[in-house]
């Protein structure tokens, strides 16, 4: 059987001088995943694999290069799904652990395994310091917090930091007019675009078994309140991943984007369910994006909804599609499989017109 | 426009012996109930009252009273959700926290308020230490965590952990045999049983303006890994909240139960999903429990799948139905309605013959 591996090294907006990077990251790490494959390497190891690249890249906001909290410091959130015994692994609000998705990793490996004694059993999502903790007597890597800072990512966190005080000292002073207070906001999500500010980075593997395996890693959003909990932590949100069984399509999704709009629409379970259910796939995910996230009623109050989601589907006869949809700017995709000879890069935009936020692009190759 | 109110002091085993003492619980938080709103109190704010008045209660695995975890301390989850806007609020493995309860309701009010400043979202779900920094900052009590420990959870955590020491014990020097090790697990849970360790705690509540809203609270697992994650922080799987509008029913249902089942199945929101989607609520939560509990494929490792849910469905013509299931050997439901003179409580047991973990019972009422 032929295998397949996607990364998404998140939604958002990338700046066309920063698109050859992203470009470069996308095919190295698709020529390492080859080399894994052909080995042997599982589903589950291999999508591990891949996002402990991605999270090791200081462009990514996921491990080294996070985006830095409230607190000046870093948090990461980390999941793994595989689609054989359908297990779920999650870390949340970690810091101090240099591969986040390598916990989420043990965790489902943990799950796969034995039960633990006196018939307890294993834990699905840790959070905070009993993560870490866990991490350690797990035989994970962990180091000083200080060492996932970039100086990047340290001088974004200054001038956010910056714009965030001087608004909080004129909103105390209630002298700040309505008005006055539309244009910071501007300010600063202009700030955020122009930085390439990502989400979640992530990755589908299929194996040549055929076992799914999806995996995402995030740093969270610039500023967010230190404990704070994203779509990559949540169960539904951040990954998906389900094997072929008979009359059932195997599927993998992994998604990046606005955390609190991905985790309210469960994102990466309801577009996997959704592709999964419709024969065409296209359909299936435009269908989800239509009605469960830019219409959705737990949406209503949300100006602009933004997120990517990166698919995978076998179909009977093994056919595989690869497809991806946004309503970001951009969304970078890196692909490859056993019958392609190169990794294929794509850099998806939005079309002239389309608004962030409100519109939606779509496209996908069969394999 | 009549106003409901059901409490749910865990699914799992009631002794006869204790019986009393949970009827007694779920009378005395229906009365008060019934007098806050008269007073007019909305559904967020009741049900964040009634949730309160479970955890102070030492009775119960919530708040004060909780199970200690592997380390000896006390680490809750709690969650509520609201049917008006759809917002969710959650904490996890928080803390000095008296009323974890309490800081998800201020998520979720915070949620339904104006944006933070810059634009920023408010968080959803805050775990661990960050919670508890928010908390204090936004005025809620805090503690020494152990004023949360009770002499009862002191006793049975000393009690568990030393049949646990003994198993690692015995499995280091290895000389155990797997028909030892059953021996343990069946000690282990006769004593869990035995003791009557509840999960999930939870409560529904419908306003005199038709506003659901549904919260749980929980102390997790006895002996659980610090930092582990329960299904009461866990976006759709501790409980879910839809009001009615046009052409959908209003909905709301609370979890309680094995903790990972519940997650992995997202049982709060699959099982109102199905109440609303069929005209006959019995029929959509059996259908629910027998499609996406005990025959899930998600389950398919677990040989006993133990969870109970409480739901409440307002169908057109403001008809309302209260109704519970189970797999678990009891479940304990307390519920009252402004046409009702007096609280009613139900210990729901499963019927002779009933194997927990495999078999489930329901029931519920018209009002």
């Amino acid at each position: 059987m032929s295998c397949f591996y996607l990364f998404l090294p998140g939604a958002g907006y990338h700046s066309t001088q920063k698109e050859d990077a992203y470009v470069k990251l996308c095919k190295s790490t698709c020529l390492k995943m080859s080399h894994l494959l052909k080995k042997g390497w599982g589903a589950v190891e291999c999508v591990t694999e891949a996002v402990k690249l991605l999270e090791d890249a200081v462009l990514t906001n996921a491990g080294m290069g996070s985006n830095l909290n409230l607190s000046g410091s870093v948090e990461c959130d980390a999941s793994i799904m595989e689609g054989r015994k359908l297990m779920f692994g999650a870390v949340g609000a970690i810091s101090g652990v240099k591969n986040p998705v390598e916990v989420s990793a043990t965790l489902v490996n943990r799950q796969l395994g034995d039960k633990l004694s006196l018939g307890r059993l294993h834990p699905s999502v840790l959070v905070g310091d009993g993560a870490k903790q866990w991490a350690e007597e797990n035989g994970i890597k962990t180091l000083e917090t200080r060492h996932l800072i970039t100086d990047d990512a340290q001088k974004t966190y200054q001038n956010h930091k910056r714009k965030l005080d001087i608004v909080n000292e004129r909103d105390a002073s209630k002298k700040m007019k309505l008005s006055e207070q539309r244009d910071d906001n501007k300010e600063y999500n202009g700030v955020q675009e122009e930085e390439k500010i990502q989400d979640t980075v992530g990755a589908i593997v299929m194996d040549t078994s055929g076992n799914i395996a999806t995996a995402v890693s995030s740093g969270g959003i610039s500023l967010k309140q230190p404990g704070r909990l994203g779509p990559a932590a949540t169960y539904g949100a951040g990954c998906w991943a389900y094997n072929q069984r008979p009359g059932k399509a195997g599927v993998g999704t992994s998604t990046s984007g606005s955390g609190e709009h991905i985790m309210k629409t469960l994102l990466a379970r309801e577009s996997a369910l959704s592709i999964q259910r419709e024969d065409n796939a296209s359909l299936g995910l435009s269908n989800c994006f239509k009605n469960n996230f830019l219409e959705s009623e737990f949406l209503e109050e949300e100006k602009d909804k933004l997120a990517g989601v990166l698919a995978l589907k076998q179909n009977d006869g093994d056919t595989v599609e690869v497809l991806w949809g946004h309503t970001t700017d951009s969304m970078c995709v890196g692909y490859m499989s056993s019958s392609l000879k190169k990794p294929k890069v794509v850099m998806s935009r939005l079309p002239e017109g389309g608004i962030p936020g409100k519109s939606f692009t779509m496209s996908g190759v069969s394999i």
